[in-house]
């Protein structure tokens, strides 16, 4: 890509959402989260403009904004054909800068800004073809799409040219599939009726209206008590009949054999998986859980707190989950991601993404439907979280149709934030904010 | 612990020395650190002071300091004796702060930044006692100890009641072992020499000087050229003879495979253990390269990178280390690490700290004498990094004797700048930055 158009600017803001006065988004671990981002725009010496952004739950997103401008000085001033014509190189210098590396390495805020950052360039790239993220991926080569990732630490699990095989395979057909994907949409599954904050009337109605509305697949949160959880995950099974699609999701709060004994007691209602069992990173214990779960059929799902390819090539050497939740933001952007759509491939692990939050249904979108065209050629087994929140403040929303996520076809990465919805949120200067702060519904900082 | 006194203040401050100048500390991954610290300070309303930092490489360190603020309101107005008499439910509520655990959990900035300011507290802990820190541990009983540690995640592999197990065991013969510890001092090991950036000549002159300063454990930086590697270990393993403890240090530079390959090629230098040869998050990797190096007698030694107690229970069950390198600010402070000594107390593996950088050997000798009287009541197979960089800076710097640590008898944690350092050293606006700013040896940010 012969591109000499130079990038003149990055800004980021502080943008949050007061979520936690509805308890939406509550789990047996975040107890009162204010979805939130740092938002990240990058512009060019002609005005064309990059959007991306980072999730976070409130408190904090300030530092995410610090560690964004600390990468500025490796992104403005970089010509555009220099980083699209060898975006792997880029992005390695980007994650292994010699002294940012300390503060992860590649894991934690420093992550999280970098995935910000690599989001924009990524939503910048697809505009500037005009096509959707998606299909910027499908149009290219396998050589192209390896030439993305950074390969440092996983070749113990994936090699370069397994991953062109894999990505060869996908070759064939690919076009059918990109039509009968735009015309079925990608399979959702909903989170909405199952917050751990939500009474049981609420739940009922929730699975109700989202019944109605064409689901068939539902998550349900557990893991504050046991005996609340039978009443809960029952009361959801009861509404769904016998043979729906239902997941639970602990978000972390067990030790592993805990988790077994817990789990264990709601097999009864025929699960599918068991989310974030223990500790985001405890390979042998989410190992072990599966072992003892794989009696009843239920898998283990994990992913959203997993800050790496590293963590998740081992995850996937363990036999560690049978459900593999990349998020879109916790990893560094698209390039990291794809490594562990391919290292999932090859281990014939389904890749559910982890969405909700702030515009990750967005983001989330894009890769499965090119893990559908171009890797792993089906969707079976395969589904993205969907939850009914804030979408509404993004330019290019998510649509749902019958329970299936509608192709997005507009440039870019679907990942705009609306002008007025930054006015009104940034923090803490945004005017809902200060209202909020007048009547003394948040403190003021 | 009754003490009505209160937190009234905590600040954080930017610390950088400009050591790339001189290519200290330069191995295969960091090219160019600068060491520094985000530098904390506590205040109680009747003025006493605690002090505690987190390393740093540089660029990034205002990261942490932004993240240690953010921290503030949660220790800023507390009780000492409300923290002190339950220290571990209250690391437990800095540490799962529903909101900023989202950042990490549990490890990159937010952990570091914990880090620092853990560190104070126990350093202000230390003070109010009157004692150092090391004896403030011996001088608690099992159960104070256990108290102090958070055990979610790690209770598959170390139970409370086996961690007072180890406990009780180590209060037989305490007292002997204090005397006998502050007879011999504690044994170290000099990096001081090994440095990727240094010349032949220099390497040579620095192995004779440890020499004659007492020093026969060594480690030299290995990774960046196979025939170089060869050379650089073969020379000071001529200086030292066949016997004296020689180890190197990859510093993350390689893959599973590499590692073992290039590892293999060295072993005719009799190496004690190879540090950090690939991913620190890479347990299943390292347990395949300790797999396969054992049959040299060469152990895998690594931590310096390893985020919280989680991963190193991993690390221990998965026979991945010989050699436990815990880092005193990449786990949150005293309260995680001591749960990562008892680990490898039950596992047998020995602890040998990371030190080095800006006051790591300070604080890293406290635990390591508290392992020896209280929990592993050997010196055995441990040792200690030392390097001969910036301890002037601090108010009780440490001191070796004959190649061994000298117990530190000053009260608290051995964590006080000097206030001229600080001074001088704050970046961006002290001194000598300014200075190096107008002369243009570094860009004025």
């Amino acid at each position: 890509m012969n591109d000499n158009r130079k990038i003149t600017k990055l800004t980021v803001r502080d943008i949050r959402f007061p979520t936690s006065l509805n308890k939406d988004g509550s789990d047996a671990i975040m107890k009162n989260p204010d979805y939130s981002c740092a938002y990240v725009v990058i512009t060019t010496d002609d005005g064309l403009e990059g959007y991306g952004f980072t999730f976070t739950v409130g408190r904090g997103t300030q530092i995410v904004c610090t560690a964004v401008e600390a990468y500025s000085s490796l992104v403005v001033g970089q010509r555009l054909g220099d980083i699209f014509s060898n975006f792997g190189c880029y992005w390695q210098e980007l994650a292994h800068d010699s002294q940012l590396r300390w503060l992860g390495p590649e894991k934690g805020v420093i992550h999280l800004a970098l995935a910000a950052i690599i989001n924009a360039l990524w939503d910048l790239w697809a505009r500037i073809e005009n096509k959707p993220l998606w299909k910027l991926l499908v149009d290219m080569t396998p050589e192209q799409i390896v030439s993305l990732i950074d390969f440092r630490y996983i070749t113990d699990a994936l090699t370069k040219d397994e991953a062109i095989e894999i990505l060869r395979k996908g070759q064939e057909k690919k076009k059918e599939r990109e039509e009968a994907i735009k015309k079925s949409g990608y399979p959702a599954y909903t989170t909405s009726a199952g917050w751990l904050g939500y009474s049981d009337e609420k739940i009922i109605r929730l699975c109700q209206e989202a019944l109605a509305e064409g689901f068939t697949r539902f998550k349900v949160k557990v893991g504050k008590n046991q005996e609340d959880d039978d009443r809960r995950v029952g009361l959801v099974r009861q509404q769904l009949g016998p043979d729906m699609m239902l997941m639970v999701d602990a978000n972390q709060v067990w030790g592993v054999h805990e988790a077994i004994e817990w789990i264990s007691k709601l097999a009864k209602y025929n699960l599918t998986w068991v989310e974030e069992p223990t500790s985001p990173d405890d390979i042998l214990g989410h190992a072990k859980i599966a072992a003892a779960l794989s009696s009843f059929g239920i898998g283990v799902a994990t992913g959203e707190n997993c800050s790496n390819r590293v963590l998740f090539k081992q995850f996937l050497q363990a036999n560690a989950l049978q459900f593999c939740q990349i998020d879109s933001c916790r990893m560094a952007g698209v390039n990291e991601i794809l490594s562990v759509y391919l290292m999932a491939a090859k281990f014939e692990v389904p890749v559910c993404p982890h969405a909700g939050g702030v515009g990750l249904c967005e983001l989330v979108q894009h890769l499965s439907i090119f893990d559908y065209i171009s890797m792993s050629t089906t969707t079976e087994k395969r589904v993205i979280e969907y939850v009914d929140h804030l979408h509404e403040h993004f330019v290019d929303p998510v649509k749902i149709t019958n329970g299936c996520y509608v192709v997005p076809m507009a440039a870019g990465y679907s990942s705009q934030i609306k002008v007025e919805s930054l006015g009104s949120f940034e923090y803490p200067t945004g005017s809902v904010w200060q209202d909020m702060f007048d009547k003394g519904i948040y403190e003021r900082p």
